[in-house]
C-alpha cells in the first residue's frame, strides 16, 4: 500500500507557483500543510475503513459518524493544528435516510467534540462501484496566533512520553478484530463475561477527540512530538523521530477489552500492539522539565488521564521492554 | 439524494466557538467557506463517479485522474476561490501499483492545469467494501488579496451569460451514457464514422480546467455568478440565482459527440440538457457592459472560446426558448 500510495504521491508533483499557496513539506506526518498569506492551513484525509460493517451488523451508525470526524482531527492534532472545519464524503450503495440521520448525528457529536464545523460534504450513491458504505472526510485545521507546527524534529533522548488513554478500538484493527469474531461465532448483541454492555456497543465505542487538551498545549515550548496511534498502533511514534528509541517502560495496564480478544483470538502480544493502540490513543513527547506544566493542562481540558508511559533514549524504534517486544518502524 | 444529505447536513450542525473559525454560509454553492483570521479558505468535495467503469473497460487511467482534480478544482471556481491546494481518496478493492501510478500522472496533470499542489491522499484497500474503485477528492482554496466570493446575488435581470465550451462529457451522466453504450452494443475501441480518435478516448476526454480563466476575471466587479455545469446539466444556473429566468437563446452548435449519443440512445433532448453539460461546461453571468473586458481576460488565459449563450430576464428557471425547453430547479 504503502508503495502504491507513494508512486502515486510521486507521479503527482505539481509545479504551483508561490501565489497559489507554498506547500510546506512535513515528512512522517499524515497532515499537509500550505501557506497561504499570513495563514498556514493543515489538512488531513482519512476513511473509517471497515468498522463500518461492524456498524451494520448492529444497525448503529452514530459512533462510526463520530469517528470519522475524530480520526481526522486527531491527525491534525498531531501536527499541533487547530480543527476549523471537515467534509465529509459517503460513498454507498443506495441512498438510506434514516442511516445518513444516524451517521449525520454522529458527525454532529464528533464536530462539538473537536469544536470545528461540517463545511460540506458529497453523499455518492454507486452501486456499481460498492457494495457497502465508505464513510471518508478530510479536516481543515490552522495555526493560531503564530504558533509553530510541531513535526517532531526537537525530539531527543531524555525526553518524556505522555499518553492519553483511547476509548477502545477507535477504528483500526477491524478487520482483524473482525476475524476473530467469526471464528469464534461471538455474539455482538451479549455482553462479555462481567460487563453489561453488549459487547458489539464496546466494539463500537468512538474514537476519543484528542483536540482540546493537544490544542491547550501545542504553544507550550517543551512540546517537541504530538502523534495519534491510528492505524499501525505503537509504530506510529517511529514516523516522529527515526534517530531515536521510543521506550516504553511504563505502558499502562492493557484495558480488559483488547486482553479479553488477545485471548479470544490467540493474537501474538506483538501482533496487538502493531494493530491496535492498547489503550493508550495519543502520545505526546515533552522535554523533562514541561512534563508538569503540560499534565495540569491536559488535566484542565479534559485529560485528566494522562500518565507518563515512557522515555525517549538513544538508539531506534520501539522497545516495550517489560514485554520483551521491539519494533523498528512498519515492517 | 439531495434530501438523505439535508437530513445529514440538519443533524450535523455544530456549535463550534469562533477562534476554530468562523463559516461563512453560501446558499447553492458547493463550496463551503470559513474565515480563518485573515484569510477566507473554502473548501469542496467530490467523486469521479461512475466513469471509472469506462476508464477500466479501457484500461486507462490517466483521465480519471485528472478529471478528480478538475472536478473539484471548477467548484472552486465556481465561487471566485484561487485553488491552493488537493488531497485525494482512493477506496479500492485491491492495490494495483500501475493503475496507480497512472492515476498519479493524471492527478499531476489535474494539479499543473489548476496550478495547484497535492497535501495529502489516503489509498484505502477495502475488498469488504467495494469491488471497484472510487476516486474521490477535497479540493482547498482561497480569495486572493481581499477578493470578494463570487455568490450569485447579484445577478439582476440584464446580464449576460457567457459560456466556456467543455472539453466532452467531463465526469457526469455516465450512468446514462454506459446503459446506451451496453444496448447498443457499441465497441469503445473503434472511431465513430468520420472520426479517427475510438469512441473510449472520446468518451474519456478529462474535465476541462476552468480555473486559470475564472481566476482572472473574479476580481472583476461586473462579475455576478460563476457556474461549474456539473451534474444536473443546465440546471446548475437555478442555483445561483432562483429569482430571475436564464434566457439562454445563443446556445452554441451542440458537439457532435452529444448529439450522437442522443441518436443512438433514443434520448430526449430535455434529458440531454438535465444530465450532460451539451458543450458548455461553465457559465459567468456578467453585467452588460463588463462583457468586453471579461471576454479580453478569459482570451488571455486559455479561454478565448468563451461565447455569450444567452441573458438573465425577469422570471424564474431556465429557458432554451429554441428548442422549447424550460426547466425550474432540479426537480
Amino acid at each position: 500500500m504503502t508503495e502504491a500510495l507513494s508512486a502515486l504521491l510521486r507521479a503527482s508533483r505539481g509545479t504551483a507557483p508561490a501565489d497559489h499557496g507554498v506547500p510546506i513539506p512535513l515528512p512522517g506526518h499524515f497532515a499537509g500543510l500550505i501557506r497561504i498569506g499570513p495563514t498556514t492551513i493543515a489538512a488531513t484525509t482519512d476513511t473509517v475503513g471497515t468498522k463500518v460493517l461492524l456498524a451494520d451488523r448492529l444497525g448503529r451508525w452514530e459512533e462510526v459518524g463520530e469517528d470519522l470526524v475524530a480520526i481526522n482531527v486527531n491527525d491534525l492534532a498531531a501536527v499541533g493544528a487547530r480543527a476549523a472545519g471537515v467534509v465529509d464524503t459517503v460513498v454507498c450503495a443506495r441512498p438510506d435516510p434514516p442511516r445518513f440521520a444516524a451517521i449525520g448525528r454522529g458527525i454532529g457529536r464528533g464536530l462539538r467534540a473537536a469544536r470545528c464545523s461540517l463545511l460540506g460534504g458529497e453523499t455518492a450513491v454507486v452501486p456499481d462501484l460498492v457494495h457497502g458504505i465508505d464513510l471518508g472526510a478530510t479536516a481543515i485545521g490552522f495555526f493560531p496566533g503564530g504558533r509553530v507546527p510541531v513535526t517532531g524534529r526537537r525530539i531527543r533522548p531524555g525526553d518524556r512520553l505522555v499518553g492519553i488513554p483511547s476509548s477502545g478500538f477507535h477504528a483500526n484493527g477491524f478487520t482483524l478484530l473482525r476475524r476473530v469474531l467469526d471464528e469464534g461465532r461471538i455474539h455482538l448483541r451479549r455482553p462479555r463475561p462481567g460487563q453489561r454492555a453488549p459487547l458489539g456497543v464496546e466494539l463500537l465505542r468512538p474514537t476519543r477527540t484528542y483536540t482540546e487538551p493537544v490544542d491547550a498545549v501545542a504553544d507550550v515550548p517543551g512540546v517537541h512530538g504530538l502523534a495519534h496511534l491510528s492505524g499501525g498502533g505503537v509504530r506510529n511514534l517511529v514516523r516522529l523521530a527515526p534517530q531515536v528509541e521510543f521506550r516504553l517502560d511504563r505502558w499502562p495496564r492493557v484495558p480488559d477489552l483488547f486482553r479479553w480478544l488477545q485471548d479470544r483470538g490467540g493474537i501474538s502480544t506483538r501482533e496487538m500492539f502493531q494493530t491496535f493502540n492498547m489503550g493508550v490513543g495519543f502520545v505526546l513527547v515533552v522535554a523533562p522539565r514541561a512534563v508538569p506544566a503540560v499534565q495540569a493542562r491536559l488535566a484542565r481540558t479534559g485529560a485528566a488521564d494522562a500518565v507518563e508511559i515512557g522515555t525517549v533514549a538513544p538508539g531506534r524504534g520501539i522497545a516495550l521492554p517489560e514485554l520483551g517486544l521491539r519494533f523498528d518502524g512498519y515492517s
